[in-house]
């Protein structure tokens, strides 16, 4: 049998170099440096990513996804989807020492964090659902919230670091990697839904005559929760390019998962289901590039109003 | 013509006293007496709360509407609807002297208080829209979010007391008061919306085999709103007595001011009529005394679960 | 007390010549004549109407609906709405002799019709609940729906010439008048839901690139009821002039009834909720003056498609 | 290369025995025998179903697809599902003749069919898309309205007796069997948006206190259409056992066909996503076993009415 890891000194690594990615991955290389330990080791589908990176922390590029695999013991994972998340994980469990830890910021469907996490038990390793909220300015800023479970002991180690390094607060959902991915998704039907209600606000604000800014005033008073005062910026403006934050794909892929879970369960998703329905208006109209506030975009048309406000994203106009 | 009134000496009355207008007016009382100024007169439409109050603090019972218009050259009201506003306003400005200052902490449809300050204007006298965010504990702890609107010289002295008097902040909406009356609808379709996501994210919750109260952590983490996590709680126990809070038929009359101005504006409200149905189907099972945020109940028996937690509403079992 | 009229010798009276009643009315002048009765006395608010139906029937114009009350003992009215029913039923009542018959085709809220009743039985004489389905096309060849409610004797008495002089069936719902009167409501409910299904499903058929024509040809084999067929063509065709039909304005007052009996009787109406959305919109690019069946401009926009095909009704081009 | 069947002689097989294959192939049949054609071979993944039809019929048992395929030149299916589709098809394929026409009878979604005649015209071979609507009692009867789309020679033959021996009519897709099949999940898509309008209009009617029996009357008096009737019949009775129509499964089967066209063309679905609310609220009371009109008892439960009437399905009393 395969010589145990030993986690007592920790060898980071980091996989998944996206928007999230990035920024979380250079506060792991900073507590990594300020603790002595050794460079944080990065992986990236695409190799570039990879390279910036690499001239702006303390990090290590691995040439191979099975190079980094042996070298860390704990590898953290950003990655796009479930398929990816699937690929990845299991040729990293296919060639590391058993008793590593697996630690996976991705939003995955409930089913699919247990199917890794029993995977990883059966390599003698751990996996931990780690999903987190906010968005890039918040990861690098460190101000996620971070949603933890998984297996006790790797959960302990994971507390030692995870807040401050990554966020300003985390919530344990205890052993169960389900109930990780579940508080992801049920978190994500909150913000989609509000970022719904603020579009249906704005708009009503806006045919009634009442001023955006002083609105928005309002919104920063009695809503002061990031998803409220970033997305109400953003409608506010009509600022839908979708370059630094969620776009309509991502945004539908993570409504489809609140439908799938109210399939499973006999649950309907009504505001969901309207939240949909406008952000399929916004791609007919935008494309799937937008940020997934533009589903206020699609609210708009229902009223009369131009879908677009200061920017003009129509198809038409490309 | 009749002698102005003096608004360099306060002489505050306040009228409407019921939940709100209750504990409003102590802390309007409390302020008078720190600064010297005379009793704060008071009067409501059933005497019994009068004499109460009047026995907790710096008051004086008006015997009548009409004795308390010809004493107070600031007058506070906190009333039921627009027909209760237009009457007891009316009466007022037909005793007082020219010169005084209504404050209205109702929530009017917008119409209502451009006729009203019309009204006052023509008697020489000015009315204020001052409605206000929060429920009765924040109203006793001055923790309102307050919204005024109306003549400058009337909004300058107001400005000089309802912060920190009666709320922690204020959002001032300029001359026009037909913008204040508007901003409070606008606030309350956010805040119905919110209950509507908290009912289908909790209903989700549970049926997904998630924790209530790890739920609820979450939103007190992410969403540090105070309708989030005033509703957030009252939906997470089934805690729909309306005693305390704003009943099915006060939320109904709100919901039907949004759709009223969704109509007159061509402007479709979607969420607002899903949780208009929501609503519905709560006061078909448990009345109409139950809190707004039964609208949660509502939507548990489309998911097969029974509409009530904890406390069981329902009207058969009366 | 007042002399009891004879009914043995009908002597017609027909108030409100719109879209419907006048061609209703030239059935029943027809009708009159081949029985041999008196010329059928017609009185409309404004005289124009009248004076045109009169060159073209068996007709007599009533210079004042109180000379047509005092003349005629069964009296068909179509009426704009509740108000003007209240108003010509009561001066009809206040003259007419003890012992007449009205007869009424309006869509009455089922409140106002049980009210009219009460005032005719308390005068002596009978008011019959009459709405009648099909468009004025169907009004033309007799081919209504109609539907009877009231007192048994004015009902035999209508069931001797109603079909087939009217319309092609009857539906009996008895003595009670709200009951016909809530029947038109439900039928409008079936009616406008289906106005919206073939907005969906035409939006649904143009965007994944089937044939509309045969999409037509489909409804029309599979869907042969006159709602589907009629509003079905002119959804196909973008066919939104009002002139021949229902408006908007009449829909939204219709779908009112319809959300009003849900309110009093705490029942969703999520469709109705939906096809309101849908003409909002359509108001809110193209007017009052559409037909109704426009509802499928407000979702065409929703599809990213032009909201009108054919003949463009945007207000922006008036 | 292989020799080609000659279709002057047609030989008939039929795949897929059940609530509708079952009717159709004894049609089939009956045409055979009176024509005096070979008898019809059929084939079904359970053998039972094949010797009970071939006891009452003009059919002869194939012990294999493989020799059913060899032995037919017209073999007409009717399927479960897409995946169940392909593999029949495709094991046809492997083994007939080239020459061969397929004549699908299921519910595909397009994309299927497209790939099914590319596939067919590859090896020399015709696929027909040839869904069907009505109940199994309308197959019985041969009242069916047929779909037809394909290749145009192969079109031309099934038009010789496709009606009247199964329908009563066709509709004439052209060459492009995607349309076929789009205009059967259309068409499906009526279906189903006027359940959820009778589901809503009986539910009034039984909360304003209009009797259910007079209301079905309207139906089939105002909404001759086989939808309407046969679905209001079953709501009407709250007879929703589902041993002779089509389950919860099955139409939300049917309904995630609708959406995804949704999907892939940017169009939103309002009143089938919530004609899928009440199937799921429905799911969750009763279970799977229910006929999709049951979507009546998700509507009534936000009512406050039981979901039941006459029977009681609730899941708990099993």
């Amino acid at each position: 049998m395969a010589e145990h890891t030993n986690l007592s000194t920790p060898s980071f690594g980091f996989v998944g170099l996206g928007n999230m990615g990035s920024v979380m991955s250079q506060n792991l290389a900073d507590y990594a440096q300020k603790e002595g330990f050794p460079k944080v080791k990065i992986w990236n589908r695409s190799r570039s990513k990879s390279e910036q990176l690499a001239t702006e922390g303390f990090f290590e590029i691995s040439d191979t996804l099975e190079d980094l695999a042996r070298r860390c013991n704990i590898i953290h994972a950003c990655l796009a989807n479930d398929e990816v998340a699937l690929s990845v994980y299991r040729q990293i469990l296919d060639v590391a020492k058993p008793g590593i830890v697996l630690v996976d910021h991705s939003t995955l469907y409930p089913d699919i964090s247990t199917t890794l996490r029993a995977e990883a038990i059966a390599e003698g390793s751990s996996f931990l659902s780690c999903p987190v909220f906010g968005p890039p300015a918040a990861a690098k800023s460190a101000n996620l919230l971070v949603v933890l479970s998984g297996d006790g002991n790797a959960r302990s180690l994971l507390k030692k670091y995870v807040v401050p390094t990554l966020g300003r607060a985390m919530i344990d959902c205890g052993d169960d990697t389900r109930k990780g991915a579940l508080l992801k998704i049920l978190g994500n039907s909150c913000i989609l839904g509000t970022i719904e209600l603020l579009s249906e606000s704005f708009t009503l604000a806006e045919k009634t005559g009442f001023d955006a800014e002083l609105f928005y005033e309002f919104i920063q008073q009695w809503f002061p929760a990031p998803a409220w005062m970033n997305y109400g910026k953003k409608i506010r403006d009509g600022a839908f390019s979708g370059t630094t934050g969620f776009t309509i794909p991502g945004g539908m892929k993570d409504a489809s998962y609140i439908r799938r879970l109210g399939v499973e369960t006999s649950t309907p998703t009504p505001t969901i289901d309207q939240a949909w329905s406008h952000l399929t208006t916004a791609k007919a109209l935008g494309g799937d590039s937008l940020d997934w506030s533009s589903c206020s975009a699609g609210m708009r048309v229902t009223a009369g109003l131009p879908p677009f406000k200061g920017e003009d994203f129509t198809l038409a106009k490309r």
